[in-house]
């Protein structure tokens, strides 16, 4: 801040006394977090003089308003730092209201025994406040539902439960780089605008420029008309009387001089006439050819989408730096409205040459667990806010899927279990036989009941399987895997992929699906080709896995699904 | 893989020799990296049992046709390993054309005296070849260019260039989220898909159902053809003979039964009617009401675009948990052929809570600083093939931005300087005076020419900043600031924040924009509001300055730019 007046050494010999304080390197503020999340809960930190700042949780005034007690809380983490104003030093009714911000400069000092708070923090003075009309504040101070804070986008992350959730989220987001950069994966930005699509199926949203270029014609063309038919007929008759002056004053055999000059004025004529021919043309709309929208005139002059997918492109970077990952959006434009499915979600997808699907699955295991363990790790308090207010087995689910060796077993296996699991009376919607797609309530038996624990099923029916998976000896199966885990069922879907020529071209065409657009994957198989695995990992799955939240929508900042696109 | 057969405790060993050496942790595969770019150029591990797999850059046979010498690299270095077939282990002939993959098993050996490389592998097994016709090759051995290589996407990451930009790339992305991380920044996922424009003005993108939903109904509509006039006629015609039947049987006090039955053939005959007559209305093409495309039938109700920026939203998530930053895609649909634009790119966007324009300042330099510092501990030898092949300076740019503090001037400052390199003979196109937008000739100038490192410009005239730019007390700049560096000018362009509600509604309002789609932006003054500040860095050109690269097609993996979107 332009008026610095703390004593910056202080400040800076906190970061000498622990590792956890962490100081804001580019001002003069002190995280909460590096003041409460000591081992000692900031008690040693008696005496420094510091400044924070942060968003009123509850505020009161005490003693007959002769101070106030601020509960502060800045996003580091969960809890909040006590913070008292005395009168003498700030109007205390602005200070209390509920998302109130303080930005407040004092001395920590140890709270009298008995309290709960280990250090407090005594204002000496009030940098700044962001005050708030308690009668008008978006989210009030009462219980408030998930389901109220999704119309309440802006606002929702100053709450608990959503910043807690960015905060895990932000650690799934670095602990999958870490683990993926540790084990030599190179990041590569997969596009978002596609011209492939990789399911050859999918609901896409289209990504165009045609409407705005239409609307833009059209406003053009009411500001400035187009030509009339008389405007056209005048100008081609300038065109002829100006030609006809021309030839009169050749055979008149006039001057150089007055020739040139004539012939100027029919090329002006002849340019006006085509300029007019030309803008009656345009026509409003979309442009149209052939009775089909002319794709040509927009802005990629194709077709283009949202990717499903960054898998296909991300292979290219497997078959020439072997491992690679991708990150990043992913769209779907299905009118589903289930609370497991977002119009645009985030996907991790490694890629790995030289590998089958037994390392595709060792990858896969070992990156799950390394988010759990991360999670206990970086985020346990507000693991401990989940368990208390949302999902009670939330942190012994991520221990023992950290340190549990996952169940693997074949797609057929999985069919007979459930098969033995009907026969014992338990009842599933949907049917059980070979060859069927696993129902979330068939996954969800295995891995929560069967086993207890997280289970790869693999080698499923090629029949339900996507082209690009590896076909199997058998001829029936293909070299596809899922990680099934207890909340949420599928958090994983991997396959090796199939890199024989022959015969992923013989699936594209057993699957009823063009050759041509896939005529760059076939290359990658037609030269220098090699064996390689991969999966995508759902991110908000996880999430959900980790927090035990219900709807997907409240582990985004911004959820996009039929109807509704805040922001 | 599925045939181990290597000791895999030798392997293991080399773990513990060396932090360098790195093994692919989830298959037998040893990363050529770990063996080249130890200190010793991997001497030491002369002995060694090894499985690798690459691509052949060059290959050829020698001794006859006894043996062939192949330069293999797998990308995870731009190094290759020199690997030795005896004709007795293969046949050469599939090994050697430029492009084949190989994987192989062998012993690493020392080379002769006198050769360059440390080390060499002897291969005992080739596990598998994944072959290549030279004559049909999409990159031959030949020099390419960079253009040349634009038309072979799929290909290109195969090339030492684009190979090496990926590690960069990848490199710079994970000093990114590691920079922001240890300053307890928290990765948030902007939003792709918006119904906001971040600049008032930009050119975006649409996402739309709209279209694809058009085609299904004209494709359904001619499978099964609207009802016709007469069709509803006739059908009109049942209801009012179904109602007088119900009447006659009421009038005539037939039974119960009797009545019911009619009554339900009534109501029957009203379903079909009702069916029909919905029918009826549908009409191929995209919805209008009253003259105008009716996005209340867009798959969000409303119309949507692809973000030009992820600040505005990010901005909810600073004003609630403090220190936040987005990495994500950006879009621009500008029909801008230069080699500085792209339709689809990244950009890293920091937002800090209690911070002014000084700390944001801080926090660019110190993170550009970061950056260089990166490369030059982590991609030295990605840096020295550039250095070589492209820009025989980049080394020492990123040496001197790494340690050479930052030039910080006003825009008056900026635009005096510029005025007297006028007056002393310096030519630039565009004219200078104060109030212009500087370009990039200006920039250029003042970081390359008179100042000859990074220089902060800030303090910029309101007239040509966007809304949300903090009005300075002089009335006529705001505290904005651009990072300007040798090479590519314009790195990061930021600002202090307008937290003042009265001011941005002003400014909104001056601008001539409509304050109702930033109400929830004025709602952040409104409730709490805070003074911050943050910046947006082009991924792209970040990978432009350090690379020496001209063209920014070949530092993405998937350009995007009007009239192509390959893949």
């Amino acid at each position: 801040m332009a008026d610095n007046e703390l004593p910056v050494d202080q400040v800076a010999t906190m970061d000498l006394n622990d590792d956890a304080v962490q100081r804001h390197q580019f001002s003069d503020r002190v995280l909460i977090k590096s003041i409460l999340t000591r081992p000692d809960g900031g008690a040693g930190l008696a005496g420094q003089q510091v400044r924070v700042g942060g968003w009123v949780k509850t505020g009161r005034e005490q003693g007959k308003g002769s101070f106030a007690f601020l509960e502060v809380n800045d996003g580091s983490c969960p809890a909040n730092l006590q913070v008292i104003v005395d009168k003498d030093v700030a109007d205390l009714g602005q200070l209390v209201p509920t998302g109130t911000c303080v930005y407040v400069e004092g001395m920590l000092k140890n709270p009298p025994e008995g309290t709960k708070q280990k250090i407090e923090l005594r204002v000496q003075k009030v940098v700044d406040v962001g005050m708030v009309d308690p009668a008008k504040y978006p989210i009030p101070k009462t219980k408030l539902t998930l389901e109220f804070l999704r119309d309440r986008i802006p606002f929702r992350p100053r709450t608990n439960t959503i910043a807690a959730v960015a905060r895990i989220r932000n650690a799934l987001a670095y602990a999958t780089h870490t683990f993926l950069q540790k084990q030599g994966f190179l990041y590569i930005h997969t596009p978002i605008i596609t011209t492939s699509d990789c399911e050859g199926a999918g609901e896409m949203f289209q990504v165009t420029t045609l409407i705005s270029d239409a609307d833009k014609l059209e406003k053009e063309l009411i500001k400035n008309p187009p030509p009339s038919e008389a405007d056209i007929e005048a100008a081609k008759l300038v065109v002829k009387e100006k030609g006809e002056a021309v030839a009169k004053l050749k055979s008149d055999k006039a001057g150089k001089e007055a020739i040139s000059a004539s012939v100027t004025e029919l090329t002006k004529a002849k340019e006006n006439l085509a300029r007019l021919e030309e803008r009656s043309k345009l026509k409003p709309g979309i442009p149209q050819k052939d009775g089909k929208i002319d794709y040509t005139q927009d802005f990629f002059a194709r077709q283009a989408f949202l990717t499903v997918s960054g898998q296909l492109q991300v292979e290219t970077y497997a078959c020439a730096v072997s491992n690679v990952y991708t990150f990043g959006p992913t769209f779907r434009a299905e009118h589903s409205h289930t609370s497991r499915h977002l119009a645009e979600f985030w996907m991790v997808e490694p890629e790995m040459a030289f590998s089958d699907l037994k390392d595709d699955m060792n990858c896969a295991e070992a990156y799950v667990k390394f988010m759990c363990d991360w999670l206990l790790d970086h985020c346990f308090d507000d693991m401990e806010f989940m368990a208390k207010n949302y999902d009670k087995s939330c942190i012994n689910r991520l221990r023992m899927v950290a340190s549990t060796p996952f169940e693997r077993i074949t797609y057929t296996e999985a069919v007979e279990l459930l098969e033995v699991a009907v026969k014992e009376g338990k009842h599933f919607e949907n049917k059980v036989e070979w060859g069927i797609d696993l129902a979330s309530e068939h996954e969800r038996y295995l891995t929560e009941v069967k086993f207890q624990k997280p289970v790869i099923v693999y080698n499923y029916p090629k029949g339900i399987k996507a082209f690009y998976m590896r076909l199997n000896d058998d001829l029936k199966t293909v070299a596809a895997m899922d990680v099934l885990v207890p909340k949420v069922g599928e958090l994983i879907g991997g396959s090796q992929r199939e890199e024989r020529y022959d015969v992923i071209k013989s699936r594209i065409e057993d699957m009823g699906l063009p050759l041509e657009p896939y005529e760059w994957y076939l290359d990658l198989r037609r030269f220098g080709t090699v064996k390689h695995s991969g999966f995508g990992l759902g991110f908000e799955r996880m999430i959900l896995f980790a927090t035990g939240i219900d709807n997907i929508r409240d582990v985004i900042p911004f959820p996009r699904y039929p109807g509704r696109a805040d922001l």
